[in-house]
């Protein structure tokens, strides 16, 4: 079988990732990968363990792949930058079948081909848990969206949804029939990714910051705005996807605050001043205004003060 | 307790690690960090697994931070390149105490400023086993030295030992008092790195090639010639570690083919032709001929024929 030895696995993963790129001087096979480079660049990693942040159990090989890759894929977006490559480090528990990894690495060469992405080097290692571990470069033709950068009267605004992945964890972990929620559970095994908008919004003075709001908005927003300032939110009409809507009337929770609570749903959060609205919708035709950015801390949900509990992956 | 969330973790890491570096435009807090950069630069990820990589019994937490960032060193010094930073991924099970991570940061962090490393950012999770993912980028003020680029004739020469932290692995793992082989218990915890001397080699334009011996000089040796090459190795008296020759003499082995073998090194093998010998001393004043190219593809060890058998992260 050839993924019993170490060079049989490295020979079944150039099945899937070419070597050769554009941004790349030394590709997979020697002590390091040289990036071509002569601008400023973004590097970002993340963990994606078993048991921690999927389950086999309802993860499909393929949607492991992909996740691993997408959420690295959204903080490269989430700077106003264009993903370049990637390094892949895998942890490798025994008995996983060729066509596990067959599966697996279809789902990830499949996101990777559709960026543009290289994969140029990792590290593999026997493992008692899968885990996948990437760290991801690129590079922003305009500007790095940073947090902090807002200021009172900015409009803050969403790309992508919130609240849905939190829903579809809670259907994929038994509280519903996944095949009443399909949007849901797609959106906690395959989040969506925003990088053609988010670039646009790079090459946009006038945008003030962006970021990955992957731990939900009641923790993220906060880290936005950064000390001394806070926010008044309004979800107009439209801004809670209707799978949501119904997942909470059905148990009697309010939307907006499953929403503000969110998590994993790896949506953008943008401020920008009113002036550039119009601006932010050309660059970004599905933003949704959420609301704006306050002199005064605190957070206001429909005139209502919320407080910070998100989902927290180390609690 | 202040380990006991991310907000938490995160601050106690930032009493060990400064945030600034000329290497980087943004730093840790932001989606990504931004690394100023107006040339090539190199990049290489490892895993640094508990039971795997290391065991806690006989690695000290300072020893465990020490050498997950060393192994990521020495793959950027075998490219002829200095580090300039790092992100860390960290797999943190229940139950260490502050005084750990204490002194696993402080060992990383020490030799983390000895190199003049940034720690750019990360990620941070919960895990049933502790792991350490670094990913580490850096540059050459000269070429970037790759593997497979030496001919028949070249010199071949080492920079650091061979077989001596696989006698400490022994020593370590049972089979001799650690007391009795102080320097290989040190080499397999605390591996020697060799930065300058590579980063010299990297602006000696003779210099055909360098490589991280981190699997062995057997195994590693064949990638390094690539195909259709082999070596011819003699090892002079001196070339093996006078601790490998007294571990391997009190047991019958034969020391020469027990330091081929090895695994852990983490030395530097590198290719020149023999009329660049003296730039090559000039350069790494350590360095040692153990051989050279020949054009028979296999390896000769003292005129023997050797096998590829090294030791295998991966088996």
């Amino acid at each position: 079988m050839t993924l019993a030895s170490e060079e049989g696995f490295l020979q079944f993963i150039d099945r899937f990732f070419p070597r050769e790129s554009s941004h790349l001087l030394v590709g997979r096979g020697d002590d390091c990968a040289v990036i071509a480079c002569r601008e400023d660049l973004c590097l970002t990693s993340d963990l994606f363990l078993e048991d921690v942040h999927f389950r086999r159990s309802y993860f499909s090989a393929a949607d492991i792949g992909y996740k691993a890759l997408a959420v690295n894929i959204s903080d490269i977006a989430a700077m106003g930058a264009k993903p370049h490559g990637f390094t892949l480090n895998l942890m490798i528990p025994e008995g996983l079948t060729e066509s596990f990894w067959s599966d697996f690495f279809h789902g990830m060469s499949r996101l990777a081909t559709e960026h543009g992405l290289v994969l140029a080097g990792g590290d593999l290692s026997r493992s008692s848990l899968l885990g996948i571990d990437v760290a991801m470069w690129g590079q922003s033709r305009g500007r790095y969206l940073q947090r902090q950068r807002c200021q009172p009267g900015d409009l803050l605004f969403l790309i992508g949804e919130i609240g849905l992945a939190r829903a579809g964890l809670s259907v994929l972990e038994g509280g519903a029939d996944p095949e009443a929620f399909p949007q849901a559970v797609s959106a906690h095994l395959r989040p969506s990714l925003h990088c053609g908008p988010a670039e646009a919004l790079g090459r946009n003075d006038r945008v003030k910051g962006l970021m990955d709001v992957s731990d939900g908005l009641a923790r993220d927003l906060p880290r936005f705005l950064g000390v001394g300032r806070g926010a008044s939110l309004s979800f107009e009409p439209g801004t809670v996807h209707e799978e949501v809507s119904r997942f909470c009337r059905e148990r009697g929770f309010s939307s907006q605050e499953f929403a503000f609570l969110g998590g994993e749903d790896y949506a953008l959060l943008g401020a920008a001043p009113k002036e550039a609205w119009k601006e932010v919708l050309a660059a970004a035709p599905g933003a949704r205004r959420i609301g704006m950015v306050t002199e005064e801390p605190g957070i206001l949900l429909s005139g209502r003060p919320v407080s910070e509990q998100g989902f927290d992956h180390f609690g």
